[in-house]
């Protein structure tokens, strides 16, 4: 090989990057592939535009096809978004035998199969692990690096706005709309934050993760999901009495071969090692039947973090056209999808509920869970909070999904149940 | 391929945990290389020793060569330890085109770079993930996830005995001696614990990291070592008071091409993603110029995670053999080797000092640091020790390791200072 060249599709702060970080590390890339590598044309919606970078404005087009017909071009790389007209895109890439490069978890986790498909069919590579947690390599460490365990458990913090959210409503006790406000201003929330704080996000994460790390086709529909927006100051101050962090954890659980994957709120034991991922940071927790507890921890977004997983991956395209072995990681699922059910998902739960302040109501609401067989970790005592109401805090011992969504539905019936103020997840660290 | 087979020298914790793992995971082994492994034979030192797994009694062997001379044996894979006669073993093993997997980082900090090269020479693989920090996938991180970035600094806890010393003394308050006795019982740290605790055995594995993550050639001869034997119970309350952690840090840092390699105890901010690896956790803190800060976090030792990381390796070798490239992974240092000058390494001190409890003892102190330009971030004013004796605690800004150690010798020499009690590094997250 005399040179590589790229195209290039969308020239966004991650594409910037991605030029960025080939021009300022030639050297080293071309150390370890041994030719030197070029960005021969950029996908733009405007050739007009301010640039953060310096191009050569020959080097730009608004033509895709001067990437997708050029034969030249050996990678694609994929940083403009979007679903169904990128799919396109990259479906003629790969038919046109060009490796492809993605950041697209949106694309990955709807149709990710139907591409990895025909990237092995054409003898391509098709690598994404910018796609998850920015900069962390977290797909090759499931993929390659626990390769020879049987994963169990992945519990994520994949959204870096809503941890940025989290966080500062903790530190500084403030409240979501104020804290979302100030997170717009730094430029960690997106004007229309929906996708983030309602979870969407995350669960696209989740799904790639799952389906990777359990070797089983899990799809965004598979993924339940909640969101932050509805998290009070009140919640985050009990769960701090209770030796709580308030986080928003994508988790995906394996057991008896049976699979559940989430994204919710969870009260994490402040000694799980999630419990101290501040800020914008992500991180991933992977438990291995033979290796037990490992986390991965890094920035989960931002221009250069996540276009250094681009380009490792890139690496890794160049050294298998080295070798000629190109298309040759793409491994199908192993096993058939099975999901666990409700009554299979079990978890602790926080509670907490407005009764009447009256006689017999605790013991009326304690009997409640008593008949599922579910007993109580933890109760709060309250003082009374407006007149003739006090607030009761119940963090429950394991209980099914099921069996908790019953009593909740029985709770509401109950007359001296004012109001179901809120429930989490609750998780405790193995340690 | 009809089967793969692997000649095991060795069957102590880890080799058990290797057969185990090829046993209970093979199905999920033969759905990535496409055939079965077989363990075919492993060198023991005894053929009657009781066992923790089941063996058939025609697999074990005495002599070394029915492995190495065995034209059907195609994987090695080493964890009996020791390092000149294992170099010659593997050396022979790679000479007979077999393939070498090891967890042996005494072997790899002193011989690795020949190892390496009979590698290359004889297109075989030689991988050593389990080498350093056992389960965690750090050298595959730092080699592939990270290969288009430049790495500016690696920080690990990569001992698990001397986290587990460090951290009991820290939570209950004890002295090193009656806490190196716990961990003995508990089997977190050996009989003869000098490797461990004078830092001998991180610093193998900071010469190991090194060379990948800095491209350059790094001997266990360049990076300097203290362990953890003189700290204090003192020392750590002090550090707690300051919102400081203690841990055993290996520290590798690369400025203007320089590069800096050290294990010491280090006093590291609260904040720190390392200051929470707990017990006997390791932890790898990598910074890139690019993606910033990441953390990788796991188990560092025992017989399963340690086995998870050696069959992982196992996995590539055999894709590998599938493609027809092997030994195309080893990558020679693609730089000369610069170490910095100790008036080139800056970090910040902390400094624990009796002396005479006078008028004008603390300005004669200070002013020593002034003369070098060095000022204090923080003084700890404290009550006298005992008569006519104070105890002073300084934690300095930024100094170099060469002012640093003149103003001791220049400490020591002044009548007022009784005695220098105590000197650390201290690092500040860069959160």
């Amino acid at each position: 090989m005399n040179v590589i060249s790229i195209g290039l599709l969308g020239l966004g702060t991650v594409g910037s990057g991605v030029v960025k970080i080939i021009e300022d590390h030639q050297d080293k890339l071309m150390h370890q592939v041994g030719c030197p590598i070029k960005v021969k044309k950029i996908l733009v919606k405007s050739l007009d535009k301010e640039r953060p970078i310096d191009i050569d404005p020959s080097v730009l087009t608004t033509d895709v096809n001067d990437i997708l017909l050029d034969s030249e071009i050996d990678v694609v790389i994929e940083v403009m978004g979007g679903v169904e007209k990128t799919k396109d895109y990259l479906l003629q890439a790969l038919n046109n035998r060009k490796h492809v490069v993605t950041a697209n978890k949106d694309l990955m986790a709807i149709h990710g199969a139907e591409l990895l498909q025909t990237a092995s069919e054409n003898e391509c590579d098709l690598f994404f692990e910018a796609s998850v947690a920015g900069g962390i390599p977290i797909l090759r460490s499931i993929v390659d690096g626990l390769s020879s365990d049987k994963i169990t458990k992945i519990m994520g913090i994949v959204n870096g706005t809503t941890n940025f959210i989290l966080t500062k409503m903790s530190k500084n006790g403030a409240a979501y709309e104020e804290v979302l406000k100030e997170a717009q201003e730094l430029g960690f929330a997106e004007a229309d934050p929906t996708s983030d704080v309602e979870g969407l996000d995350a669960a696209r994460k989740m799904a790639i993760l799952a389906t990777l790390g359990f070797s089983m086709e899990i799809d965004l529909d598979d993924v339940s999901v909640q969101g932050i927006t509805s998290i009070t100051e009140e919640d985050i101050q009990y769960g701090k009495q209770l030796g709580y962090t308030m986080k928003l954890i994508g988790m995906a659980k394996q057991e008896d071969d049976k699979v559940e994957v989430s994204v919710q709120p969870t009260l994490l034991s402040d000694s799980h090692p999630l419990a101290s991922v501040q800020n914008e940071y992500n991180a991933v927790y992977v438990c291995g039947e033979a290796v037990g507890e490992t986390m991965f921890y890094g920035p989960g977004a931002g221009s250069l973090p996540t276009a250094t997983s681009i380009v490792s991956d890139l690496v890794v395209v160049m050294k298998n056209m080295r070798d000629g072995v190109n298309g040759k990681s793409i491994v199908s699922p192993q096993y058939p999808k099975k999901l666990k059910q409700d009554n299979e998902i079990f978890s602790k739960y926080f509670l907490r509920l407005h009764v009447s302040d009256e006689t017999g109501v605790f013991a009326e609401i304690t009997s409640l869970f008593a008949e599922h067989n579910i007993s109580f970790e933890k109760i709060l005592q309250l003082p009374i909070v407006k007149r003739e109401t006090a607030e009761i805090v119940l963090v429950t011992h394991h209980a099914s999904k099921q069996d908790f969504e019953d009593i909740l539905v029985r709770l509401r019936d109950l007359k001296s149940v004012k109001d179901i103020k809120s429930t989490y997840r609750v998780e405790r660290s193995s340690n």
